[in-house]
Formats: structure tokens, C-alpha cells, sequence
């Protein structure tokens, strides 16, 4: 961080909640806590997310801007995943008192500008003070009970749908590491890599399209926030079912293209991660026409299967794979 | 912390996450996110605090048992002083490898403790990897729209009411610091101070009397987690008003006077802070019954000025105080 600007010390914790509260709607600010509308007859939709400055985001990758963009995809890619639609957040910050109020104010920003795609709010949090940046979110949603989307609730012969392209999240964080890799390709896809990666866009506007199609019909689901194929593994184990997954239709967005081949590019698309995506089951009359509504990028992949366990095949067999080794999900420490 | 036992590193995040999710009722955990119901006709409520170790708390004087208890107080606190009742909490932990896991129980098993008294739980949450021990809860609650209390509602003429005792918790932890000022003390007195700051109890269970005695009237107020004087300075300011405290008339717990005599008190009371107590403005006659009924420690201290100034008086006239000089609240930084 710069040592130019002021610090969080030189303007304290008044100055900094300020700051805070410029980014959140005057009307509902000042007391104990904030007060909220819910629809009658929704459900309500809670997710909460904590990131750490050096194991979640660094300056050499991440503006304050873009921690605060993808801070609030994350969060609002789980309301997406059950189905919800945004309430608004909440956030708790701790940090440093050295740390540039420009910084936060970038943080608030890069949260707010992500927010105002879907139409929703800062609602309120705490600021307080740490030896490490520490950005926790609460996000909350509303949803009609019957059109919860849950991992659970995959079945047999469910056709299993992507609403997106899976690994340009990962390659434009590849892009930002290491630019040399991105020299041969068209400046326009390097661009669209990168945004991938800093400003992805949970699909919380696949909702109304899928209700259209699914109607009364249980949607079972997750999004893809840590890779296809841990959502595919998760799904699977919740559900008690398998998956057997079509190589050749696993779609490869152009600009992934450019950097290799298809085999080359599985390891991202399969386990890149962030690309915050919706993986989708439910019957193939209904997955069908959803797909061809979504557009580029979503597809059938897949189906679910009665045995417990999880291929990936292609027109010459089934593929060797690491699906299953991720059964136990990721390990963070 | 003990080097004995297993540390966080050793049971991995799906170790850890078996932890928490035994603290979790069974059906709501599993998904992206929680699911649940708001009665109809109500308004929810949100509030966050974050903690983080060696500011909010330390192994000194802090149990993680006491730790994860006060947290949730303190939150569950934030909740009553808008006149909510409480739907659950999320908790989004993060913290080094190296933590013991006896550690980490502790903490979710003092949020639950808590919790039950209140008949609620833990919803979900997010654990992660840091360098410093940082707890962020969000609780959510629910309230008849007509009965938030607002801090900024105050009005001139309004009995100013303490639901109990204040500066007992700064007093318990006086004596964890210095064990030697207790020992002239009863050990009853000093177990129940220990206990007002290790084991606070939010006053949740003032609002079903309240609604009783206040009926449609509205009520001014917020909780006194930041000590009594703070919260009589929001109110003051949100509401645009003043207040006038009868300093006989701020109860002492028959404990504190052990340790003092009222002015040698009047430091923890008005600034001690952490006895999560509710400060309510209502009418006289609304008040009174109202605090009758609430019993020891219940008073009215004062009432609502239009003249903005806060002053404290006693039978020989006006008290040289701090109070005024508190209007920025506290700093962190």
C-alpha cells in the first residue's frame, strides 16, 4: 500500500464510519441495528463469507475495488445458488490503522458498484480494528419456500446444466500473474480473462428464466464458486447420486480456446474455481429450452445417475479423473 | 494457549467444519446458505459485530467458552434494543492453524449456551485461515414494524428508564485483573460480579413487558453495551433533544457498593459499559408501572429535555461531568 493519503488512524473510527455510511442508504443507518421488509410468504436466504488479506485477496492481484466487487459476487452467488434473490449485506471489517482510507473507501466502492448491478444495498456492519484485514459478509435474500434450490435434491436422470463457461476466472488470474502468457492473444480477450477474474458476475438473473421454465418442478443445484467439479461432488453427495459427464459438451468459452486445447484447459474448467456459475439439475424437458434461453455458455453436461460415483467420458470412454479424489471438498488449512 | 491437544491444522477445515456444524440445528445447515421463515407482518432486523483477539478480548481474562457467550450477548443485545426478537445468529470465524480445537469448541459452545437462553441458534457461518483470532456474528431478528425502537424517537418530557444495574461488568472485570480488591469482599459479591462480565444477559426478555405497558405508544431507546452515558448521548443526538439524570435516582448494585461508595462508582457506571441493559424513553405513565414490574435495578433515572445539553444533578445541584465530552462516542483507533 501507498504511503501517500491518510491513514485510517489520522481520520479514527468516527471518520472511517463516515466513510462507511456514505455507502449505505441514509434511511437505515444510526441505530442498534437495521430494520427490513421481507415479502410475504418468502422465505429468508442467509450466507456469510469471511475473507483474509493474504490467504483471500492480495495487492498484487486485487484493488481494494475489486476485493470489494468479488467479495460481494461471492455472497451474492450463494443467494443465487438457493434461488434468492438479494435483501441487501451486511459487513464487518477489521483492519489495521495504517491501512489508506483510500483503500477502504475503494473496498466500499468496488462493493457498492457490484450491488447496484442487482439492485441491492449495503444494509449496515461494524468497523473495527485488527492486525489484518479481515472482510466479513453477511448477505441476505428472499425466496418462495417452493423454489428453494437445494444440493440435495438431485435425481436420477436429472439433466445437469451449466448456466456459463468454467476456467476464465482462473485464466485471468494466470493473465495477472503472469502477462507474459497473455502476449500472443488478442488485447480484447486478455481484457475479457481478466475481467472474468475481477469482476465476475453471479447469475442471479438466471432466476426468473429458470422459474419460467422449471414451474412447480424442484430445481436441485449449487453454484460453482469453488469449481465445477467440487459443485458436481457436492451435489452428487448430497443427493446420495452420481454424475456421468459428457466431455465434448462441457462448452469451452473462445477466449479459453486461445491458450490451449480443450485437454489442455480441462484442469481449469474442472477445478479453476470463481467463476460463479449455477450448476443446475432438473428433468431434460425442462433443461432443454432453459439452456437455449440462457445462451453461450450454458449447457447440458450431464446427467445424474443412480450409482454413487462420478464419470467424466468423451466419445472414446470415460476419462481418467480427479472428480472423485475431491470428495472431501477443499482444505483451507 | 495450551500446547496440548489437537491444533486446527490437525483436524483440517472439514474437521473444523464437523465442529461448528455440531453446534448447528441439523436441518438448516448442508447448503449455500440458510433458509427460514419471518412471521407475517414483521420486520427483520440485522445487526454484525465483529471481535478480534487481543482487542475485543484476550486468554487473560476470557474464556473462548466466555468469549463466544459475550459475542452473542452483545449481539443479541443489539437486537432487543430495536425490540426484536431473535431468529438466529451466522458466525464467520477466522484464525490461525495453530489454535487448539478445545479452543475453537469452546467459543461455539458459549455461543450456543447463550443462544439457548433465549431459544435460539446458530444458522451457519464461514470458518477461514488468519493470522489473529477474528469473530464476526450477524444476528437476525424480527420485530412488529410498529414496535422498533429507534434511538432518534426520544421526546421532550420522556421518563428516561434502566432496565438494571449498571458498572457491575466493568467491576467484574476490575476483579479478574486485580484478584487482591476483591478480598475483603463476600465471595457471592464477587462471583456475581465476575459473572455480570464474563456471562452478561441481553434483556431480551424486557420486551414482552414493554409491548404490555407501552401498548401503541412508541418507544425511544437503544441497549447501554458502550456504557450508560453513551447511550444517553445517542439518544440525545439521534433524537435531537436533551436529558436531565437525578444522580439518586441511577441504582447501585448492593455488590458495587461493596467496592465504593456512589461517587467513587459513578466512573463505571456512567462509563463502564457492557452491562447490556436496555435505556428506554416513554412517557411517565407508561414508565412507571413498567418499571415496577421490572424490579431491582429497574429505574427511572431522569427525563427528556428540549434543550440540548445533558446534565446530571443531585439534590445540591449540577454535577461536573464528562458526559458532553462523550458526543463523538468512543474511538477505536
Amino acid at each position: 500500500m501507498s504511503l501517500l493519503g491518510k491513514q485510517v488512524k489520522d481520520v479514527g473510527e468516527q471518520g472511517l464510519l463516515n466513510i462507511v455510511k456514505s455507502f449505505c442508504p441514509a434511511e437505515i443507518i444510526g441505530d442498534d441495528a437495521a430494520v427490513l421488509g421481507v415479502a410475504e410468504g418468502h422465505s429468508l436466504v442467509i450466507t456469510t463469507d469471511v475473507l483474509v488479506d493474504g490467504v483471500h485477496f492480495s495487492d498484487v492481484t486485487t484493488s481494494s475495488e475489486d476485493v470489494g466487487w468479488r467479495a460481494v459476487a461471492a455472497n451474492l452467488s450463494d443467494l443465487a445458488a438457493m434461488g434468492a434473490t438479494p435483501l441487501g449485506i451486511t459487513v464487518g471489517l477489521a483492519l489495521p490503522a495504517e491501512v489508506q482510507v483510500n483503500w477502504v473507501r475503494g473496498l466500499y466502492q468496488g462493493m457498492r458498484d457490484c450491488l447496484q448491478q442487482y439492485q441491492t444495498v449495503i444494509l449496515g456492519g461494524d468497523v473495527c480494528r485488527s492486525s489484518v484485514v479481515t472482510v466479513s459478509i453477511t448477505a441476505l435474500g428472499q425466496v418462495l419456500p417452493q423454489r428453494v434450490i437445494r444440493r440435495g435434491a438431485a435425481q436420477k436422470g436429472d439433466a445437469i446444466v451449466v448456466t456459463g463457461y468454467h476456467g476464465c476466472s482462473r485464466a485471468g488470474l494466470e493473465l495477472l500473474l503472469h502477462p507474459e502468457k497473455g502476449e500472443h492473444l488478442p488485447i480484447d480477450a486478455v481484457k475479457r480473462l481478466i475481467q472474468a477474474h475481477q469482476r465476475p458476475l453471479p447469475r442471479l438473473d438466471v432466476l426468473e428464466l429458470l422459474w419460467e421454465f422449471s414451474g412447480p418442478t424442484p430445481v436441485a443445484g449449487m453454484d460453482s464458486s469453488d469449481g465445477l467439479a467440487d459443485a458436481i461432488v457436492q451435489i452428487c453427495r448430497f443427493s446420495g447420486v452420481g454424475a456421468r459427464l459428457a466431455s465434448e459438451k462441457i462448452p469451452l468459452s473462445p477466449d479459453l480456446k486461445l491458450l490451449g486445447s480443450f485437454e489442455e484447459m480441462l484442469e481449469w474448467v474442472l477445478y479453476g474455481g470463481e467463476d460463479f456459475e449455477l450448476v443446475l439439475c432438473l428433468p431434460y424437458e425442462l433443461a432443454l429450452p432453459l439452456v437455449k434461453q440462457l445462451g453461450k455458455g450454458a449447457a447440458i453436461i450431464g446427467e445424474i445417475i443412480e450409482e454413487k460415483k462420478i464419470e467424466l467420458v468423451d466419445s472414446r470412454g470415460v476419462y481418467p479423473t480427479r472428480l472423485l479424489s475431491l470428495s472431501e471438498g477443499f482444505q483451507h488449512f
